[in-house]
Order: C-alpha cells, then sequence, then structure tokens
C-alpha cells in the first residue's frame, strides 16, 4: 500500500466534504476514531481493531490532506530508522534513561 | 512510501522498547503525539505539522505492530474509496445528510 497513492485516493472520496466541514470539525472526528480505536485495543477482537486502525489512518491522511501536509514525504523522517538518534534500533533511551 | 516497509522499519527501531512498555503505555504515548498534532496545526506552520503528521504517523504504525495488526492491509478497506458507500466521492452524506 503506497501512501501516496492514499492519500490521493482519500482526497477524492472524501476532500469535498473534509472541505466545507473544515479543519476543527475534521479533527473532531479524527479524535473520535481515536477513541473507538482505544476501545477495539481494550476490548473489541482483531477483526474491530483492523477496522479501528483503517479509520484513524484514514482520518490521519485526510487531515494531511486537508491541511496542505504530504503524508508520504513527512513519513520519510522515519524512513531510515528514528529520526532524533538516527539509530535502528532505537538508541534515544541509552542517551535518557528517564524515557517512558 | 510503501506502508508495509514503514511497519517493518517502525518494527525493527521501536519494537523492543514498544514491548517493554506495553499496549496502555505506548497508546498514552499516540495520544500525547495527536494532542502536538492539535497544538502544531491550530498554532504553527507547516514545518512543524510536517513533523507532527510522522510522529502520530509512527505511533499509529508502532501500535498496529504492537497489537498484531497489519496496517497496510488494514489500508486496504479505502483503496478503491469509502468503505461504507464503496463510492469515490463518498456518498454517504446523501444518504444520511444529518452526517457531520
Amino acid at each position: 500500500m503506497d501512501l501516496a497513492d492514499l492519500q490521493r485516493t482519500i482526497a477524492a472520496t472524501y476532500g469535498a466534504q473534509d472541505r466545507a466541514r473544515g479543519v476543527d470539525g475534521t479533527f473532531a472526528w479524527f479524535v473520535e476514531e481515536v477513541g473507538e480505536l482505544s476501545r477495539a485495543i481494550r476490548r473489541e477482537g482483531h477483526d474491530e481493531r483492523v477496522e479501528e486502525f483503517s479509520d484513524v489512518l484514514a482520518w490521519l491522511v485526510t487531515l494531511a490532506d486537508l491541511t496542505g501536509v504530504d503524508l508520504a514525504e513527512a513519513a520519510k523522517r522515519y524512513e531510515h530508522g528514528c529520526p532524533k538518534c538516527a539509530a535502528s534500533p532505537c538508541r534515544c533511551a541509552h542517551a535518557d534513561p528517564t524515557r517512558p
């Protein structure tokens, strides 16, 4: 699944209604889906989790599109490992053992 | 940016510390990043938004990996448009005009 293709498809599918609803309303809906993901993880099964993960991703993609962010370009920060310590596995916890 | 590649890289980078922290702690950190994304959208500029979108995506991917979900597979629900009405552009609002 190519992330740029997904953003194009989601923009074509929801872009008009997202622009009509605006950024704040779209963010609110994204957060509603985050809540549904929490419930699926804590209390439901694999199929519900798959559905809620896909919904949260779709709302994140649509929110990126609405705010002028190319999510595939943004994701390149993580393409080679941790963007903070530049290592994979991440070594940030070695530098800061209080890191949760 | 291939989503399956991203999940593999993020699992290799953060998987060990995610498993040590557990699902609840990882979800809490994901939500912290959602809050930072909100601030970036409302009060900051393009570069901060790019960074926060990539962080939220990375935490979503790591949470999917930790709970046994293949996010690229999950994303296929949206591959051809809206999974509810099967149309692109989405026609759900025509079926339910009260949809926000």
